[in-house]
């Protein structure tokens, strides 16, 4: 089993909360704290084979929601947008930086841009 | 029940995949093709009754799914600020109309940003 961190965690965060809550517990685990199998068998008092099954399981639903909903792949691509954006608005106030009020409005753009980006 | 089109319809445009294939069809049909519960019903081949329930169990359970994930929260917060930051880049190129080289530039962030508001 290997660990497709920035995927998983991804998937994790936006359908986590679908899963069983033992599922859930485990993933936390894995993939949020980064225990071992070996760890979290000996905190959910389960065999290191049943940590195993879980999180395979717990992975699989996670892929599933998605091919359903898509909403990881919608939330990328609007993050790409955004931060190609943000750094156009950035360049923007460095070639005019002489430009104060412009630099001022596309700052208050740039910052409302920014917060959406998380 | 009194139809509530834009909460549902967004509702079911995030998690409509999630329903029954049953419910899916018949909420599609009702909020989707704005069908009355007469024409579902007939439709269907379930009594008016059934398809009330139908959609009394679709509408709980995308509530639900709404509850535990808040994308849709996310996704009309993400709406409301770009919405804000196309209209601001809209005024400024307004303001700076005999600037061409910015208009240019503001333009092609305004285009990236509405691409992403759908």
């Amino acid at each position: 089993m290997i660990k497709n961190m920035a995927e998983m965690s991804l998937l994790y965060d936006f359908y986590g909360e679908l899963l069983t809550p033992r599922q859930n517990s485990v993933m936390q685990q894995y993939y949020g704290d980064d225990y071992t199998l070996g760890e979290i068998a000996e905190s959910e008092h389960i065999s290191r084979q049943a940590v195993h099954d879980t999180v395979h399981k717990a992975e699989k639903a996670l892929r599933t929601y998605e091919q359903k909903l898509g909403l990881v792949s919608r939330f990328v691509q609007t993050e790409t947008v955004l931060d190609r954006a943000s750094d156009e608005l950035g360049r923007m106030m460095k070639d005019r930086e002489d430009d104060e009020e412009l630099v001022h409005r596309l700052d208050t753009i740039k910052e409302m841009i920014d917060t959406i980006r998380d």
